[in-house]
């Protein structure tokens, strides 16, 4: 919340598999001001030192990312997260362009939040349960018959975004005054209830339950929860286990 | 002058060098639409396999490419054209942003005009006398301290400036395919929780009640709910409760 109006977002890099893509993408970063690079599970553990060959100038990028295990934890301060993918598959979810996913990432910010927008695995990209925990979708406008953007590429592309709309006048900064509730926050209350529901036997038959799980998670990360509706809702919820634990 | 109003402009690049690097140009080209591409007298020659070798599925693009021994050939056609560099050193002329050189080209080819955007060699970029010979400058507004964009991520910038430009429906036709809940649905939720939560005294202590429940109403009517989330949420009140009553 400390940050100027015009830092840029976190750039938040989802299980990356070569060092080389990883400096690739710190470089695209850096040529349009982004310095905030996010590592989750990076497959060669970090640091990586073909990362930072490919670097170049941009190692300071790398240095001072941030490694995580998991994508709430990357995104723990983010009150709001993009996850680029080609298509939303069997989620509901916003679907953004570059050009609009930067123009409600800029108005957000301007609010004072804190935004991600999170880059898949080089070759498979981001799973649906990485998709689920995000708050919108960002797709570039590829040719539908030939979309082969790399990873770096990819970066550059919202980066360059990012930058175009510097120089446009600054959003209306008139949205709630009431404190976002953070990824992690988020990804918290969704486990509190994953589990009660699991201890009432609500996720049957078996082979339904990882998408009734992967509903339920997204349902979550595309609602505008405040800190003050996670706290009620963890609230609301242990009122109802205690409930059921004296018999109701 | 007889192509059709959207197709895209002629990417020209000037004595370009490394042949992998004209074939990471024809893959940005093609992931946006782009496939008029002109070589101005490629130093290994043409045809060039390292260049096929990473095309990939952009190879049909090398094959249809113009092979010029001077800019002023392969630009032949061209009415107007762009030279992407840095500075404008000591040449006078337009100097636009890509949203702006994307505006101008057009505006120009409504108007039936064929236009061309030239990148110069991967190491020096273009010379003056390249650039003395094109009608307006490109300059990719890229962080001063730290500029390192190689010859496929400039081509990639101007081609989607070019998409992003294009009147075409967004990306995802998908967006909000799911149908939203109504008032009255939301509703019997909203209230359907509330009776399970009194049930469970959590509306306590008494002269709190009122805004505890107002602010959980309040809750779900700020959220975009759809049908099926409503449903997924009576569902695992249900089985919350269910579990309750069989004695947890």
């Amino acid at each position: 919340m400390e940050q100027p109006a015009d830092t840029p977002p976190a750039m938040i890099l989802v299980r990356p598999q070569m060092g080389e893509n990883i400096g690739a993408a710190a470089r695209a970063m850096l040529n349009f001001g982004f310095t905030d690079m996010r590592l989750v599970a990076p497959r060669d553990g970090w640091p990586n030192p073909r990362a930072e060959a490919l670097a170049s100038g941009a190692v300071a990028v790398l240095e001072g990312a941030k490694v995580a295990p998991t994508l709430p934890e990357a995104a723990e301060d983010c009150s709001f997260t993009f996850a680029t993918t080609a298509r939303s598959r069997e989620l509901t979810k916003p679907v953004f362009t570059p050009e609009e996913a930067v123009a409600e990432a800029r108005a957000r910010m301007a609010a004072g939040e804190r935004i991600g927008f999170i880059f898949g695995p080089e070759r498979a990209g981001l799973e649906n349960d990485d998709v689920a925990q995000a708050n919108a979708i960002v797709t570039v406008p590829v040719n539908p018959a030939f979309a082969s953007l790399n990873l770096a590429q990819c970066v550059l592309l919202v980066a360059y975004e990012w930058r175009r709309q510097a120089d446009l006048p600054p959003p209306a900064a008139e949205r709630a005054a009431e404190p976002p509730a953070t990824a992690l926050e988020v990804e918290r209350w969704a486990e509190h209830l994953n589990d009660r529901l699991d201890d009432a036997g609500f996720f049957f038959p078996p082979e339904k339950a990882p998408h009734m799980r992967r509903s339920l998670r997204n349902l979550w990360s595309r609602m505008p929860l405040q800190k003050a509706d996670v706290q009620l809702l963890h609230g609301a919820l242990r009122q109802l286990v205690r409930g059921r634990s004296q018999g109701g």
